[in-house]
Protein backbone atom coordinates (compact mmCIF):
# COMPACT_ATOMS: atom_id res chain seq x y z
CA UNK A 1 0.00 0.00 0.00
CA UNK A 2 1.42 3.26 -0.84
CA UNK A 3 0.27 6.51 0.54
CA UNK A 4 -0.23 9.51 -1.13
CA UNK A 5 2.79 12.21 -1.82
CA UNK A 6 1.10 15.40 -0.64
CA UNK A 7 4.23 17.94 -0.91
CA UNK A 8 7.94 18.39 -2.15
CA UNK A 9 10.53 20.33 -0.13
CA UNK A 10 13.07 21.44 -3.54
CA UNK A 11 15.76 23.50 -4.62
CA UNK A 12 15.22 24.24 -8.69
CA UNK A 13 19.26 24.25 -9.40
CA UNK A 14 19.55 20.70 -7.79
CA UNK A 15 19.75 17.64 -10.56
CA UNK A 16 18.79 15.42 -6.98
CA UNK A 17 15.04 17.14 -6.12
CA UNK A 18 14.83 17.51 -10.15
CA UNK A 19 14.84 13.53 -10.35
CA UNK A 20 11.69 13.68 -7.82
CA UNK A 21 9.85 16.27 -10.05
CA UNK A 22 10.13 14.26 -13.04
CA UNK A 23 9.45 11.29 -11.57
CA UNK A 24 6.32 12.78 -9.73
CA UNK A 25 5.46 14.48 -13.52
CA UNK A 26 5.65 10.79 -15.39
CA UNK A 27 3.35 9.47 -12.57
CA UNK A 28 1.09 11.99 -13.28
CA UNK A 29 1.47 12.41 -9.25
CA UNK A 30 0.77 16.20 -8.41
CA UNK A 31 1.71 17.77 -5.07
CA UNK A 32 2.51 21.55 -3.39
CA UNK A 33 6.38 22.35 -4.04
CA UNK A 34 8.12 24.46 -1.30
CA UNK A 35 11.43 25.84 -2.34
CA UNK A 36 13.98 26.28 -0.08
CA UNK A 37 17.13 28.08 -0.69
CA UNK A 38 20.09 25.84 0.51
CA UNK A 39 22.56 29.08 0.17
CA UNK A 40 20.67 31.57 2.12
CA UNK A 41 20.66 28.50 4.86
CA UNK A 42 16.24 27.91 4.64
CA UNK A 43 17.00 23.90 5.00
CA UNK A 44 18.99 24.54 8.15
CA UNK A 45 16.32 25.25 10.68
CA UNK A 46 15.28 23.25 13.75
CA UNK A 47 12.08 22.99 11.41
CA UNK A 48 13.55 21.40 8.31
CA UNK A 49 15.99 19.35 10.46
CA UNK A 50 12.75 17.80 12.25
CA UNK A 51 11.99 17.18 8.80
CA UNK A 52 15.31 15.95 7.61
CA UNK A 53 18.53 15.89 10.03
CA UNK A 54 20.83 15.85 7.37
CA UNK A 55 19.46 19.25 6.13
CA UNK A 56 18.73 18.27 2.56
CA UNK A 57 16.54 18.73 -0.21
CA UNK A 58 14.93 17.14 -1.63
CA UNK A 59 12.30 15.90 1.22
CA UNK A 60 8.95 14.50 0.41
CA UNK A 61 5.99 14.72 2.70
CA UNK A 62 3.25 12.19 2.60
CA UNK A 63 -0.52 12.30 3.52
CA UNK A 64 -0.03 10.10 6.47
CA UNK A 65 2.85 12.77 7.88
CA UNK A 66 5.64 10.91 6.92
CA UNK A 67 8.84 12.52 5.29
CA UNK A 68 10.75 10.44 2.87
CA UNK A 69 14.48 11.74 2.42
CA UNK A 70 17.47 11.01 -0.13
CA UNK A 71 16.57 10.95 -3.72
CA UNK A 72 16.98 8.17 -5.22
CA UNK A 73 15.30 6.53 -2.05
CA UNK A 74 12.06 8.50 -2.83
CA UNK A 75 12.57 7.49 -6.28
CA UNK A 76 12.33 3.67 -5.22
CA UNK A 77 9.35 4.35 -3.18
CA UNK A 78 7.26 6.58 -5.99
CA UNK A 79 8.21 3.93 -8.67
CA UNK A 80 8.09 0.57 -6.92
CA UNK A 81 4.76 -1.30 -8.52
CA UNK A 82 4.53 1.58 -11.39
CA UNK A 83 5.45 1.04 -15.16
CA UNK A 84 9.08 2.67 -14.22
CA UNK A 85 10.24 -0.05 -12.34
CA UNK A 86 10.50 -3.95 -12.96
CA UNK A 87 8.67 -6.57 -11.44
CA UNK A 88 10.86 -8.89 -10.54
CA UNK A 89 13.98 -9.00 -8.31
CA UNK A 90 16.78 -8.99 -10.86
CA UNK A 91 15.40 -6.06 -12.35
CA UNK A 92 14.60 -4.37 -9.14
CA UNK A 93 18.36 -4.99 -8.00
CA UNK A 94 20.08 -3.70 -11.92
CA UNK A 95 17.88 -0.35 -10.91
CA UNK A 96 19.75 -0.34 -7.83
CA UNK A 97 23.14 -0.71 -9.45
CA UNK A 98 22.79 2.04 -10.97
CA UNK A 99 21.08 4.36 -8.34
CA UNK A 100 24.29 3.00 -6.37
CA UNK A 101 26.75 4.17 -9.13
CA UNK A 102 25.01 7.36 -10.11
CA UNK A 103 25.30 8.46 -6.18
CA UNK A 104 29.37 7.67 -5.73
CA UNK A 105 30.37 8.46 -9.35
CA UNK A 106 27.59 10.96 -10.86
CA UNK A 107 26.26 13.09 -7.87
CA UNK A 108 29.08 13.28 -5.83
CA UNK A 109 31.76 14.45 -8.72
CA UNK A 110 29.21 16.19 -12.07
CA UNK A 111 26.79 16.97 -8.97
CA UNK A 112 29.35 18.76 -7.37
CA UNK A 113 31.94 20.07 -9.98
CA UNK A 114 28.36 21.76 -11.40
CA UNK A 115 27.62 23.08 -7.81
CA UNK A 116 31.50 24.64 -7.42
CA UNK A 117 31.30 26.18 -10.92
CA UNK A 118 28.27 28.13 -9.88
CA UNK A 119 28.90 29.26 -6.99
CA UNK A 120 32.85 29.24 -7.27
CA UNK A 121 33.18 31.54 -3.48
CA UNK A 122 31.42 28.41 -1.92
CA UNK A 123 35.07 26.89 -0.99
CA UNK A 124 38.25 27.17 -2.48
CA UNK A 125 39.45 24.28 -4.35
CA UNK A 126 43.14 22.81 -5.43
CA UNK A 127 44.19 21.64 -8.84
CA UNK A 128 44.32 18.16 -7.28
CA UNK A 129 40.45 18.33 -6.18
CA UNK A 130 39.52 19.17 -9.84
CA UNK A 131 41.95 16.90 -11.45
CA UNK A 132 40.35 13.77 -9.69
CA UNK A 133 36.76 15.10 -9.64
CA UNK A 134 37.56 14.87 -13.22
CA UNK A 135 39.24 11.54 -13.61
CA UNK A 136 36.10 10.11 -11.78
CA UNK A 137 33.51 11.57 -13.55
CA UNK A 138 35.34 10.34 -17.19
CA UNK A 139 35.62 6.79 -16.18
CA UNK A 140 32.44 6.78 -14.43
CA UNK A 141 30.62 8.41 -18.30
CA UNK A 142 33.10 5.84 -20.00
CA UNK A 143 31.29 2.64 -18.77
CA UNK A 144 27.64 4.94 -18.66
CA UNK A 145 28.68 5.28 -22.58
CA UNK A 146 29.54 2.00 -23.26
CA UNK A 147 26.62 0.57 -21.36
CA UNK A 148 23.96 2.47 -23.38
CA UNK A 149 25.78 1.48 -26.78
CA UNK A 150 24.14 -1.78 -26.44
CA UNK A 151 20.47 -0.57 -24.76
CA UNK A 152 17.79 2.16 -25.14
CA UNK A 153 17.52 2.69 -21.32
CA UNK A 154 19.23 1.13 -18.97
CA UNK A 155 17.51 -1.88 -17.07
CA UNK A 156 16.00 -4.35 -19.46
CA UNK A 157 15.93 -1.78 -22.38
CA UNK A 158 13.02 -0.02 -20.79
CA UNK A 159 12.82 3.33 -19.28
CA UNK A 160 12.89 3.01 -15.58
CA UNK A 161 13.59 5.11 -12.12
CA UNK A 162 17.34 4.16 -12.87
CA UNK A 163 16.80 6.18 -15.94
CA UNK A 164 15.62 9.27 -14.14
CA UNK A 165 18.16 9.25 -11.27
CA UNK A 166 20.57 9.15 -13.64
CA UNK A 167 19.51 11.95 -15.65
CA UNK A 168 19.71 14.10 -13.02
CA UNK A 169 23.16 15.33 -13.19
CA UNK A 170 24.13 13.64 -16.51
CA UNK A 171 22.33 15.91 -18.43
CA UNK A 172 24.01 19.28 -17.37
CA UNK A 173 27.25 18.03 -17.16
CA UNK A 174 28.89 20.13 -19.32
CA UNK A 175 27.71 22.78 -16.89
CA UNK A 176 30.17 21.42 -14.07
CA UNK A 177 32.72 21.36 -17.34
CA UNK A 178 32.55 17.91 -18.67
CA UNK A 179 32.28 17.16 -22.28
CA UNK A 180 29.25 14.74 -23.35
CA UNK A 181 30.16 15.45 -27.02
CA UNK A 182 32.59 12.91 -26.49
CA UNK A 183 29.71 10.20 -25.25
CA UNK A 184 27.48 9.90 -28.43
CA UNK A 185 25.62 6.70 -26.62
CA UNK A 186 25.09 8.84 -23.65
CA UNK A 187 23.87 11.75 -25.87
CA UNK A 188 20.99 9.34 -28.04
CA UNK A 189 19.89 8.08 -24.46
CA UNK A 190 19.32 11.60 -23.38
CA UNK A 191 16.80 11.86 -26.17
CA UNK A 192 15.23 8.82 -25.96
CA UNK A 193 14.83 9.80 -22.13
CA UNK A 194 13.57 13.45 -23.71
CA UNK A 195 11.05 11.54 -25.86
CA UNK A 196 9.22 9.26 -23.09
CA UNK A 197 5.86 10.65 -22.05
CA UNK A 198 4.78 13.60 -19.78
CA UNK A 199 8.94 14.31 -19.54
CA UNK A 200 9.48 17.59 -18.19
CA UNK A 201 12.77 19.92 -18.06
CA UNK A 202 14.96 20.87 -15.00
CA UNK A 203 13.65 24.38 -16.20
CA UNK A 204 10.83 25.65 -17.36
CA UNK B 1 12.81 -16.18 -7.24
CA UNK B 2 16.41 -15.88 -6.39
CA UNK B 3 19.15 -17.49 -7.78
CA UNK B 4 21.94 -19.03 -5.73
CA UNK B 5 25.48 -17.31 -4.95
CA UNK B 6 28.57 -18.93 -5.81
CA UNK B 7 31.18 -16.78 -5.65
CA UNK B 8 32.52 -13.66 -4.26
CA UNK B 9 35.30 -11.21 -5.43
CA UNK B 10 36.23 -9.48 -2.30
CA UNK B 11 39.51 -7.59 -0.74
CA UNK B 12 39.22 -8.40 3.00
CA UNK B 13 40.40 -4.83 3.99
CA UNK B 14 37.17 -3.46 2.53
CA UNK B 15 34.39 -2.54 4.43
CA UNK B 16 32.05 -2.55 1.21
CA UNK B 17 33.54 -6.16 0.73
CA UNK B 18 32.93 -7.02 4.73
CA UNK B 19 29.19 -6.13 4.52
CA UNK B 20 28.70 -9.14 1.85
CA UNK B 21 30.12 -11.56 3.99
CA UNK B 22 28.42 -10.47 7.05
CA UNK B 23 25.12 -10.95 5.19
CA UNK B 24 26.00 -14.45 3.57
CA UNK B 25 27.24 -15.60 7.08
CA UNK B 26 23.59 -14.33 8.78
CA UNK B 27 21.63 -15.40 5.81
CA UNK B 28 23.89 -19.26 5.89
CA UNK B 29 25.03 -19.16 2.43
CA UNK B 30 28.31 -20.44 1.64
CA UNK B 31 30.44 -19.46 -1.40
CA UNK B 32 34.01 -19.13 -2.88
CA UNK B 33 35.92 -16.02 -1.82
CA UNK B 34 38.10 -14.75 -4.09
CA UNK B 35 40.40 -11.90 -2.86
CA UNK B 36 41.76 -9.80 -5.07
CA UNK B 37 44.25 -7.39 -4.31
CA UNK B 38 43.24 -3.58 -5.17
CA UNK B 39 46.76 -2.16 -4.28
CA UNK B 40 48.11 -4.41 -6.67
CA UNK B 41 45.71 -3.54 -9.96
CA UNK B 42 44.43 -6.95 -9.63
CA UNK B 43 40.87 -5.70 -9.81
CA UNK B 44 42.00 -3.47 -13.19
CA UNK B 45 42.28 -6.75 -15.88
CA UNK B 46 40.28 -6.84 -18.63
CA UNK B 47 39.16 -10.03 -16.89
CA UNK B 48 37.44 -8.53 -14.04
CA UNK B 49 36.31 -5.25 -15.93
CA UNK B 50 34.38 -7.80 -17.64
CA UNK B 51 32.85 -8.63 -13.70
CA UNK B 52 32.38 -5.02 -13.19
CA UNK B 53 33.35 -2.28 -15.66
CA UNK B 54 34.10 0.06 -12.56
CA UNK B 55 36.93 -2.39 -11.45
CA UNK B 56 35.87 -2.49 -8.01
CA UNK B 57 34.87 -5.19 -5.69
CA UNK B 58 32.81 -6.67 -4.24
CA UNK B 59 31.27 -8.24 -6.74
CA UNK B 60 28.87 -11.69 -6.24
CA UNK B 61 28.63 -13.81 -9.14
CA UNK B 62 25.49 -16.06 -9.54
CA UNK B 63 25.18 -20.10 -10.09
CA UNK B 64 23.49 -18.50 -13.49
CA UNK B 65 26.82 -16.59 -14.30
CA UNK B 66 25.27 -12.92 -13.51
CA UNK B 67 27.63 -10.86 -11.47
CA UNK B 68 25.66 -8.12 -9.02
CA UNK B 69 28.09 -4.85 -8.18
CA UNK B 70 27.52 -2.43 -6.01
CA UNK B 71 27.92 -3.64 -1.78
CA UNK B 72 24.67 -1.64 -0.87
CA UNK B 73 22.56 -3.31 -4.42
CA UNK B 74 23.99 -6.88 -3.24
CA UNK B 75 22.63 -6.73 0.16
CA UNK B 76 19.42 -5.70 -1.42
CA UNK B 77 19.35 -8.42 -3.52
CA UNK B 78 20.41 -10.84 -0.92
CA UNK B 79 18.18 -9.87 1.47
CA UNK B 80 14.87 -9.24 -0.11
CA UNK B 81 12.50 -12.08 1.16
CA UNK B 82 14.25 -12.72 4.34
CA UNK B 83 14.34 -12.07 7.76
CA UNK B 84 16.57 -9.39 7.33
CA UNK B 85 14.28 -6.85 4.84
CA UNK B 86 10.97 -5.45 5.95
CA UNK B 87 8.45 -7.18 3.94
CA UNK B 88 6.80 -3.74 3.46
CA UNK B 89 7.59 -0.71 0.82
CA UNK B 90 7.79 1.37 3.40
CA UNK B 91 10.14 -0.32 5.40
CA UNK B 92 12.13 -1.47 2.41
CA UNK B 93 12.24 2.37 1.99
CA UNK B 94 13.50 2.89 5.40
CA UNK B 95 16.27 0.38 4.81
CA UNK B 96 17.06 2.46 1.54
CA UNK B 97 17.67 5.63 2.72
CA UNK B 98 19.91 4.51 5.46
CA UNK B 99 21.93 2.99 2.55
CA UNK B 100 22.06 6.10 0.46
CA UNK B 101 22.82 7.99 3.38
CA UNK B 102 25.64 5.63 4.29
CA UNK B 103 27.08 5.72 0.84
CA UNK B 104 27.18 9.74 0.73
CA UNK B 105 28.34 10.01 4.09
CA UNK B 106 30.14 7.15 5.36
CA UNK B 107 31.29 5.01 3.07
CA UNK B 108 32.97 8.27 0.93
CA UNK B 109 34.01 10.33 4.02
CA UNK B 110 34.72 7.22 7.26
CA UNK B 111 35.81 4.65 4.25
CA UNK B 112 37.97 7.18 2.84
CA UNK B 113 40.21 8.76 5.65
CA UNK B 114 40.51 5.47 6.62
CA UNK B 115 41.86 3.91 3.50
CA UNK B 116 43.96 7.26 3.30
CA UNK B 117 45.43 6.72 6.87
CA UNK B 118 46.06 2.86 6.27
CA UNK B 119 47.83 3.46 2.49
CA UNK B 120 49.42 7.21 3.52
CA UNK B 121 51.19 6.83 0.27
CA UNK B 122 48.41 6.46 -2.10
CA UNK B 123 47.95 10.32 -2.54
CA UNK B 124 48.70 14.17 -1.41
CA UNK B 125 45.74 15.19 0.87
CA UNK B 126 45.70 18.75 1.78
CA UNK B 127 44.31 19.95 5.58
CA UNK B 128 40.98 21.50 3.84
CA UNK B 129 40.04 17.97 2.26
CA UNK B 130 40.67 16.62 5.94
CA UNK B 131 38.56 18.98 7.67
CA UNK B 132 35.78 18.56 5.14
CA UNK B 133 35.28 14.85 5.77
CA UNK B 134 36.09 15.04 9.69
CA UNK B 135 33.15 17.71 9.30
CA UNK B 136 31.02 15.72 7.24
CA UNK B 137 31.88 12.76 9.24
CA UNK B 138 31.24 14.10 12.79
CA UNK B 139 27.74 15.63 10.95
CA UNK B 140 26.86 12.43 9.99
CA UNK B 141 27.70 10.36 13.02
CA UNK B 142 25.92 12.64 15.13
CA UNK B 143 22.43 12.06 13.17
CA UNK B 144 23.17 8.49 13.53
CA UNK B 145 23.79 8.78 17.11
CA UNK B 146 20.83 10.67 17.50
CA UNK B 147 18.33 8.63 15.71
CA UNK B 148 19.86 4.83 17.63
CA UNK B 149 19.47 6.55 21.11
CA UNK B 150 15.86 6.26 20.58
CA UNK B 151 15.85 2.55 18.81
CA UNK B 152 17.61 -0.63 19.47
CA UNK B 153 18.19 -0.83 15.73
CA UNK B 154 17.84 1.47 12.56
CA UNK B 155 14.46 0.46 11.09
CA UNK B 156 11.09 -0.47 12.77
CA UNK B 157 13.53 -1.29 15.91
CA UNK B 158 14.71 -4.98 14.49
CA UNK B 159 17.78 -6.20 12.75
CA UNK B 160 18.32 -5.64 9.49
CA UNK B 161 20.33 -5.14 5.95
CA UNK B 162 20.48 -1.62 7.14
CA UNK B 163 22.61 -2.29 9.98
CA UNK B 164 24.76 -4.58 8.35
CA UNK B 165 25.51 -1.49 5.50
CA UNK B 166 26.09 0.97 8.12
CA UNK B 167 28.33 -1.53 10.63
CA UNK B 168 31.06 -1.76 7.35
CA UNK B 169 32.38 1.10 7.79
CA UNK B 170 31.39 2.59 11.26
CA UNK B 171 32.74 -0.15 13.12
CA UNK B 172 36.46 1.20 11.73
CA UNK B 173 35.82 4.68 12.32
CA UNK B 174 38.59 5.60 14.44
CA UNK B 175 41.06 4.04 12.26
CA UNK B 176 40.06 7.29 10.03
CA UNK B 177 40.39 9.14 13.12
CA UNK B 178 37.55 9.44 13.93
CA UNK B 179 36.02 9.18 17.47
CA UNK B 180 33.05 6.71 18.49
CA UNK B 181 34.31 7.55 22.35
CA UNK B 182 31.82 10.76 21.43
CA UNK B 183 28.83 8.82 20.53
CA UNK B 184 27.67 6.33 22.95
CA UNK B 185 24.25 5.53 21.40
CA UNK B 186 26.47 4.18 18.18
CA UNK B 187 28.52 2.41 20.65
CA UNK B 188 25.45 0.24 22.55
CA UNK B 189 24.24 0.06 18.41
CA UNK B 190 27.58 -1.95 17.69
CA UNK B 191 27.08 -4.03 20.59
CA UNK B 192 23.64 -4.85 19.58
CA UNK B 193 24.90 -5.84 16.15
CA UNK B 194 27.90 -8.07 17.29
CA UNK B 195 25.24 -9.77 19.60
CA UNK B 196 22.71 -11.07 16.21
CA UNK B 197 22.89 -14.75 15.49
CA UNK B 198 25.96 -15.53 13.40
CA UNK B 199 27.30 -12.55 13.38
CA UNK B 200 31.10 -12.68 12.21
CA UNK B 201 34.16 -9.99 12.64
CA UNK B 202 35.60 -8.12 9.34
CA UNK B 203 39.13 -10.14 10.16
CA UNK B 204 38.72 -13.89 11.55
Amino acid sequence: MKTKPVKLYDYQFSGNGYKIRLALAQLKLEVEVVNLDLLKGETWTLEFFAKNPMGQIPVLELEDGKFLRESNAILYYLTRNTDLMPVNLMGQTEVLQWMFFEQSNIDKVLGRTRFLKAFPDFREITNSEWEEWYSAGNKALKVLDEHLSKTSFLVSDAYSSADICLYGYVHTANEGGFELENYPSIQKWLENVRSTPCFTPQYE
